[in-house]
């Protein structure tokens, strides 16, 4: 590809961008478009924009990039939660690292390799690309040991970079460890694997356990249920019935008044119904009739159970330390924060998840292998021969030059980014599949997925089908792979800087305009006439970002010293990053569940891996150069990357592993001191809760008739003084994401006949 | 090799063993080399054989045997702890799946092999041994199904058992946890890192921080001194004195007496030593003299210390949570029993160790492959014209044929063996470098060692380097490595034949004999003529042993299927080693440290890696051969057999690096109910003393002058209710196993005089 082609493609998408950019600016300040742009704002401060007609709201501005790079690192912090911060101290340690390697490299390596050989130079629009790569150098140079002396300081500097990054994140951690809300999950341990008896019920067999080996910090515990079938027929019904409602909004208005008790699908009178649930409340709460309980805990088979403590260091404890004699009975964790919880996996036999572990494991490298493919493919598109072979269609186009040039410059990958956009919700099934009891935890297993994904079929599978060697004998010889990695990268680098433009810069426009959101918005409103849907606001793909921002930085470092053309470009896309990820952050996207900066652990292991490759293929590039001293350099630099990261690893990995005793501790002993303990054990009675709906009824319940209905969401056995003061409040908070905006008598009242349906069904069942 | 060759060898070694066992059944009757051969018993039971001249005690006999075999796991495990139980359950397994695997191959697959090809077979005794191998079946052979079926059944009666041994381990190390007299160690922890803070001493801040977050279990505490230069010199003096005594035992006695105290070097009166410890305690003990007390603290600075909890719970707790947030300072973990501990590197600083631990990795893989020479030397000489080549002189000798056949089947193995016995001496160096805080864990972590250089030196390098592919291109296609090992180990099988006869059989023959033992015995008594050394008693060398019976089971495995000719060579091995181990378990070596059977898991992972190695080498014989059905059905069992050692981790493998909680909380119920907890309490003050030798001073000045001086042994700040008759049973039970069995006063005479001088020497330094 000649400097024209890139050129070519470069404008194209500069051009897009700005567009893209403009538009933003205008579209954003549309009050149709505002559940778009600013979903999360409008969550969080119930406030609207006026919707008032006026010439400013036509014109594009760059206001928005202002407010992106003012807004403080606490506000994100506050706003968007530790990943996004964590997320953001990635690119802003891209932005540094890639442009002290930009400085370096184009004013010190560029015009190195450019004047490497005494060939006849063309005009610089006409030249080949691959002049500007380290290829172009003689053998035996005399000034290789400048690339070896800015490997040495790209290393250092980044490693340095690394590790306050890390120190600064895992500071952030601890604070947001220690913030001013007090986190039911700190208190909690989830415990699986209970083992069956079959003489006494599961809850109290949690209640003997955790009482004669944790009795000092033990408070109460909370069965989670095996309902896989009965919740999904539940949240399907529910769905059903709340678009039922949406559409005939007037009608069911009228019918489903308060005080009448109508059901929402048949319209039949809610008398009968409301005697079965009294019935079976006072059946599950009184002990009296023990052949009723025992019918229901048979019926719905305790799988979980969720086990609080009075202190945060007794949770921790209670998480840390082996059990029992048999490791995969009482297992303990620490349980997920309540809106992280992902019910669904939660009550997963203990016993499975090493086999859905290693399942999913082969089934991601199944699907890594078959996307070679589509791969080898895009990569044929390169070659121009290739092109015209597989596609004789395109015969006719590819006469023009500018075609050319478009169709080797841009169409692969086009095509590859869209085979991409595949991948991460195929990650995040397997994820789902591999049982992560929490949201965070499968987003970020999903993460890991995608990022290997993107390493291997996007980095190394593009260099090694794209040029020389595809008779795949690149894999048959490892102790080759540096060498011949190093005639490969500088070739592919082409490659790879069509690949940030298209894939980076198109991709951040594409974010920022949040196409989907926009058409599916405009369908909603217009087309379908549908009402605001308030509750949905979609929360921050890190599985889709992180992996994207870190596969870039592979390509710098690799690239960085053997062909610096790709570094101006990367730094545009890492500065257009840095603001389009932080207005997201800020205005569009909501934030329900949080790692506690977990993600910084797989950046940080992405870097070193991009420093010890691009260190090795320097070795490589050195190695063919027939310079030995600057390959002699390059292996002591190595060994010191891999020892920064073992310090690492030793110094700090461990905070995000666990949580410090003294810490927890100190906490514990505020609470006490100054009284808040009794809140925060009080507020754990009602924090987790397994059926949401269920329990807003017998809330319901507990005002009408003033029964106490404590059979599925408030604790089994309970020990604690839970009063219906303290489960009053609970009621306007209505926690479930899915459910936030909506008026709860009305939501009751449709969910309350369904719950009816699925109970008639199971006694069916039963009987 | 011809099978008469083997033959050859195999009479030879077959004599040997025959002569050694002889004489050791008839040496071990022998009163004067008791010492040698009832090491254990005598150290423990104190009683002596008769020394009357009988003539039954120079016939051979089989009585040891008998003996040998008859003893219960029971015994055992009391004789010689848990590890020789471990260890004997390694030979167990072994026997009981080489057995089989014996059985199965030398009847179903030998003769297949063997009329494999339609050949001329010459009379058995001048048969090749290759034709014996799988490579004497033919290309796409109907028989191939049978060793897949073999090979199905070994791997699955292996994981079998496997699990069964494992299992049965685990619940003997719950058991030992449980066992009768308390273990010290279960109530210890061992803190390292500990912060440094200018203003007060290192023992005030440890009590400070355990005081405040480990108030409910937290007992006392005692601090480690750095003292690697003045521990030194003060066991070297204490090694000279005792010498010196031993030498002059008369002379000295005579000055030495009880109540003149003259120093044992010069002979001086030893009223003015008297004085000056008097002092010190003084100074230590009342806190008066501030300035003095800072100068001690500042001259022994302090490194580490043990803190001892009240419940063994309490210490488990302690051990498992992070403390702080910076995961290098406040580092705890349980401590090792008192006489596990290994005094020389447990104040080493614990940010070193990572450091140490890297450097010891590079150390030893360096060793590793410097060792290639030496193996591939060896390797020549298996072939008869290098040897010539290499050994002109030799050319002589060769022309006889029994010497050609004495040359190509013995003299290899033998040379190896001798370089062998270098590596475990060094291993053990390695180790001591990596900062280990117990012999245990040291020794472990040199069996680790060994084990891998065994694998890497014996196994991988004498197959490779051995035959078709010197050239070292073996490494550069990993593809490959199934197909050319499957080429190479059916040729290598001769070389491991003759290596289970020399190595094996020749090397527990002189287990048994003890060698060195008996010289050194010898010429102690009737040549230098010093008194028994009846503190001396060796500790079993687990790091030799287990890591050779480990690669026997590998070669093993690896030959069943392809070159079964070896199994029967091994199972004698194996018998024979059953034998002999357990009777030099039994009467030779004392236990004065134990893992608690950790080394059931090295063992396990070494099946596991020979199980999946033979399947894969199957795999590649089953591809050369040209049966795509037996290799298919081979995959589906390497999968298998990962399953289930996954399996093996999540079910098995904690109990190995955890206690359960459950069961210490058990105990320490157990202990507090039966009143037993205050004595226990009582015997921590002084179950860890890192200077035994001061203490004993100390405890004598305790009896003489009734002054307590509690300086180096006794715990720093005592919170306990440390009495004088607490600690006077200590005095009977001198713990410090170099010097068990010598008479306390002199010792105590010879220790208080070399420690003076050191005191002296101090004072001059800090001065």
């Amino acid at each position: 590809m000649k400097i024209s082609a890139l050129l070519t493609s470069a404008g194209i998408n500069v051009g897009l961008c700005v567009l893209f950019l403009s538009l933003y600016s205008v579209l954003r300040k549309q009050p149709a478009n505002i559940r778009v742009y600013f979903g999360r704002r409008i969550s969080e401060d119930h406030s609207r924009l006026r919707g008032a007609f006026i010439l400013e709201r036509f014109v594009p501005s760059a206001g928005w990039i202002v407010k992106a790079l003012q807004c403080a690192e606490e506000d994100l912090l506050a706003a968007a939660g530790l990943d996004a911060v964590a997320f953001n101290r990635m690119l802003v340690f891209s932005i540094r690292i890639f442009s002290l390697a930009a400085l370096l490299c184009v004013l010190g390596i560029l015009p190195l390799n450019y004047f490497g050989q005494n060939i006849q130079h063309h005009r610089i629009p006409s030249e080949q690309l691959d002049i500007f790569t380290i290829g172009n150098v003689e053998v035996q140079s005399r000034w290789l040991w400048v690339h070896c002396l800015v490997l040495y300081i790209i290393s250092g500097v980044a490693c340095i970079l690394l590790y306050l990054e890390y120190r600064h994140i895992a500071r952030l951690r601890l604070l947001h460890l220690k913030r001013a809300t007090p986190n039911p999950g700190q208190f909690t341990v989830l415990v699986r694997g209970i083992p069956k008896k079959t003489k006494e019920s599961c809850s109290s067999d949690v209640d003997d356990f955790f009482t004669k080996y944790h009795a000092s910090s033990y408070l109460f515990h909370q069965v989670v249920y095996k309902v896989g079938k009965v919740q999904k027929i539940m949240t399907g019904a529910k769905k059903a019935c709340r678009k039922l409602k949406q559409f005939t909004d007037t009608t069911v208005d009228q019918s489903c008044k308060a005080g009448t008790y109508r059901c929402c699908l048949c319209g039949a009178s809610s008398n009968s119904f409301q005697l079965l649930p009294t019935d079976e409340v006072v059946q599950s709460s009184g002990k009296t009739d023990l052949k009723d309980s025992t019918l229901i805990t048979d019926n719905e088979e305790c799988a979980a159970a969720f086990v609080f403590f009075k202190t945060r260091y007794g949770a921790l404890v209670a998480s840390k330390v082996l059990q029992t004699s048999n490791p995969t009975k009482w297992v303990t964790d620490l349980a997920p924060e309540p809106d992280d919880v992902y019910w669904s996996n939660i009550w997963l036999p203990y016993k499975q998840l090493w086999i859905r572990r290693i399942a999913t494991l082969l089934g991601s490298i199944v699907f890594m292998i078959l996307f070679l493919a589509p791969v080898a493919f895009i990569q044929g598109l390169t070659e121009l021969e290739h092109l015209q072979q597989k596609l004789p269609f395109l015969n006719g186009l590819l006469t023009k030059k500018y075609m050319i040039q478009l169709v080797t410059g841009y169409l692969p990958s086009v095509i590859l980014q869209i085979f991409l956009y595949t991948v991460p919700p195929i990650m995040m099934l397997f994820s789902t599949l591999e049982g992560p009891t929490s949201h965070s935890e499968r987003k970020r297993s999903a993460c890991c997925k995608v990022l290997y994904f993107y390493i291997w079929n996007v980095f190394f599978v593009n260099v090694v089908s794209g040029t020389v060697i595809k008779q795949l004998n690149f894999f048959t010889s490892p102790k080759d792979i540096p060498v011949e990695l190093a005639k490969v990268i500088p070739v592919q680098a082409t490659f790879f800087v069509t690949y940030v433009l298209t894939s980076g810069w198109a991709s951040l426009s594409s974010e920022l305009m949040q196409l989907f959101g926009l058409i599916w918005n405009f369908i909603r409103k217009y087309i379908l006439r549908m009402k605001e849907d308030t509750e949905f606001v979609p929360s921050f793909p890190y599985h889709t970002e992180v992996p994207k921002v870190l596969l870039f930085g592979l390509l710098g470092f690799t690239c960085s010293v053997l062909a610096p053309l790709i570094l101006p470009f990367l730094l545009v896309y890492f500065f257009l990053g840095y603001v389009v990820y932080r207005n997201q952050l800020l205005n569009v996207y909501r934030t329900r569940y949080d790692t506690g900066g977990l993600y910084w652990p797989i950046a940080h292991n992405t870097v070193i891996f991009s420093l010890v490759l691009t260190q090795i293929i320097c070795l490589g590039v050195f190695g063919l150069k027939e310079s030995p001293v600057a390959a002699g350099f390059t292996i002591p630099l190595i060994i010191l990357t891999l020892l920064f990261n073992q310090y690492c690893r030793k110094r700090l990995l461990p905070l995000f592993k666990t949580f410090p005793a003294q810490d927890l501790i100190d906490m514990d002993r505020e609470d006490e001191r100054s009284g808040r303990m009794e809140h925060i054990h009080g507020r754990l009675h009602t924090a987790y809760c397994q059926f949401p709906d269920t329990e807003d009824i017998q809330l319901e319940k507990i005002q009408i008739d003033g029964n106490g209905g404590e059979k599925n969401c408030s604790p089994g056995e309970s020990k604690g003084k839970e009063t219906r003061e303290e489960q009053q409040p609970r009621r306007d908070e209505l926690s479930h994401p899915t459910l936030k905006g909506l008026p709860v008598s009305r939501l009751q009242n449709a969910v309350r006949s369904i719950t009816f349906l699925i109970r008639l069904q199971k006694r069916g069942l039963s009987r």
